[in-house]
């Protein structure tokens, strides 16, 4: 019954065997999301959560700053969701309009530049918030894998991850996009009123590209720690705005890109 | 010199130790790609055969047919490429905004049904071709490895190559975004005027959603192996176009999701 796996035929091939078998693969659909009826974008996500990515996407995207603009999500079909406003007056939606002509909360077509990234208006990190000891950020992939086995059978998957200060997980979202998964775990922040995540630690389980750095930064957290690694966008991005950004966090080690004075 | 990695300055931290070292991480820039002078897209990329991506993405979109429309590509400051063309009238501009509304070329904002895809105009492919020895498929990776081990330093990025139908590895391309290497590619067979890649093998480092598949139809390649996992839409495209599909390439073994009549 779960619309996040799918099942398949398949020929498993060996050395010098072959047979016919069946496999789970991560479920890739369409959604489109609307705002006020109006359709913003269409993403490729794995199904689940879906009000929380919508809400997600448009918060860390700064088209909305407050949930209480939300008065309500619909579904009015399959893969279609609605997020219905209190109060049009507030939301440009001419703006929309050209963001999504450059951006669209991908990292192929992403913002053009950390300027316009400042003009967006991210909430400031503090500088001295929070302290982390090394051996937190040590333990967060396999505090991750040890949640993540349970859902994760198709290896299709990306994961992200909350945590408090003290390294214990939150919340855990996986899709078949990692800005996706991001949009998802910060969408439910969001929709619970628990925006800015200032003493929060964001971990995603493959690479860090500028895109994420971003949506991180939207949402006020000011570590972000990967099981992969950072792009020269992603660690520039960091640097400017004072955010902790750790890579390849796996084995027993780590390395600091940016702000390893919140680290001890 | 080279443009697409940047030495960083990082902390690297142990378990017991930490020192300060320098890093490679692969270059993610902006690319805003302009056809006959006019922004149709903007693409975060590793810079590098911007050529090659700005041609092999009108290309895989559908929006350019033949390499003759072409008469040059210029680069009018960095990071812009503008792809001129002998004669605008084929290129229908609007549709170009109502495409990438939707679209943009990345797995996120994808297009929205298949039925868009076979209303694009693929090329279709030849049943029978190619025929693959299932030792050809086994060898993909290693090949692979062997010559991107000189490139790839950073940790950072996604890789594309080309291969003949006997395994032979025609051609090369890495980038952050995976997307990016297989426009790459796809592009500079496009700008040799090679395509359709009917008899070629398309093999990608990472996991295979809806685009990739969507690319390589766009470019005539019946047979995709990857060395990740394929996701539901990738295999259902994969299936109704008769392709190739092959996941999980990696030690010795390999999941064959459709088309397993061209494997011997």
């Amino acid at each position: 019954m779960q619309r996040n796996i799918l099942t398949v035929p398949i020929r498993k091939i060996g050395d010098a065997s072959a047979s016919s078998e069946q496999d789970l693969v991560a479920v890739e659909e369409p959604l489109e999301i609307r705002l006020a009826g109006r359709n913003v974008a269409i993403t490729m996500r794995t199904p689940g959560n879906d009000e929380e990515l919508a809400a997600g996407f448009l918060c860390t995207e700064g088209i909305l700053r407050n949930p209480s603009q939300i008065t309500g999500i619909s579904e009015p079909e399959r893969n279609i969701v609605d997020v219905l406003l209190a109060d049009e007056t507030g939301v440009d939606f001419e703006r929309l309009e050209r963001h999504f002509y450059v951006s669209s909360s991908c990292g192929v077509c992403g913002k053009a530049s950390i300027g316009a990234l400042e003009a967006t208006g991210c909430p400031a990190l503090i500088r001295n918030l929070p302290v982390i000891p090394s051996s937190v950020i040590h333990g967060l992939p396999g505090e991750l894998r040890s949640r993540q086995a349970v859902f994760d059978r198709t290896g299709g998957l990306h994961a992200a991850a909350l945590f408090d200060s003290s390294g214990r997980l939150l919340n855990l979202r996986e899709d078949v996009g990692r800005h996706n998964a991001v949009d998802k775990l910060i969408g439910a922040a969001f929709l619970g009123d628990s925006l800015p995540l200032n003493d929060h630690i964001l971990l995603v389980s493959g690479r860090v590209s500028f895109e994420l750095v971003q949506k991180a930064l939207m949402a006020g957290i000011a570590v972000l720690a990967a099981v992969g690694a950072p792009s020269s966008l992603a660690v520039e991005v960091a640097l400017r705005f004072g955010m902790t950004l750790a890579g390849f966090v796996r084995e027993g080690r780590y390395n600091v890109y940016s702000g390893d004075w919140r680290l001890r």
